[in-house]
């Protein structure tokens, strides 16, 4: 279940290499990558990277007034990673190497949120 | 002329409380908030905080493939906030208290990082 959402969330993200499921502490759930990523990019090692920092953004977010933080997008030259918390100790993430349907992304992340929680 | 533009950014992105032009140092060089904002949002505090994540973040994008940070984007459930790198020292950032335009702020902050940096 888990897998299909995975693969759902990186068949219609248009430049999406792969989407993955992982804890705060960088100990990946699952992960589905697009056809030819493999090899190409490091979908577990970026969200590894990543992990960390977001939960300091999520602190940082809660000590302002910005609330709870739903997501964290980072758009870089050669690829953009967006991710979602979907606990406090759990997020999925979408590695794209097109940003051209980043929002499409990160949409689908949002409304896949619940039902992945659902399926941890 | 910095702060006009920093005015238009945030004229012209709807939901935008303020604009910032800040150092990664956490030193803030202008900024120009939305009507009514003052006292309500701490536009300084904020990118302040997230000034040196934002760093951190740039420097893991780099390690992996993913190239130089174009921008971050951290969605809250009360405020937004969008940065842009304009240099290795400097960012401009916008927060918004509805992110329904987030995705024109960004557009913003991008079509107008080169006027700024002019600027500086």
């Amino acid at each position: 279940m888990l897998g299909e959402q995975l693969k759902k969330i990186v068949e219609c993200t248009p430049g999406a290499a792969g989407a993955i499921l992982m804890g705060f502490d960088g100990i990946a759930v699952m992960q589905h990558l697009a056809p030819g990523a493999e090899g190409v990019v490091d979908l577990e090692s970026t969200a590894m990277e990543f992990s960390f920092r977001f939960m300091e953004l999520r602190r940082a977010a809660a000590s302002l007034d910005m609330g709870e933080v739903q997501d964290v997008t980072v758009r870089g030259e050669r690829q953009s990673f967006v991710c979602r918390a979907l606990s406090e100790d759990y997020f999925v993430g979408v590695l794209l190497t097109d940003p051209s349907f980043l929002g499409k992304g990160r949409f689908l992340l949002r409304s896949s949120a619940a039902e992945l929680l659902a399926d941890l």
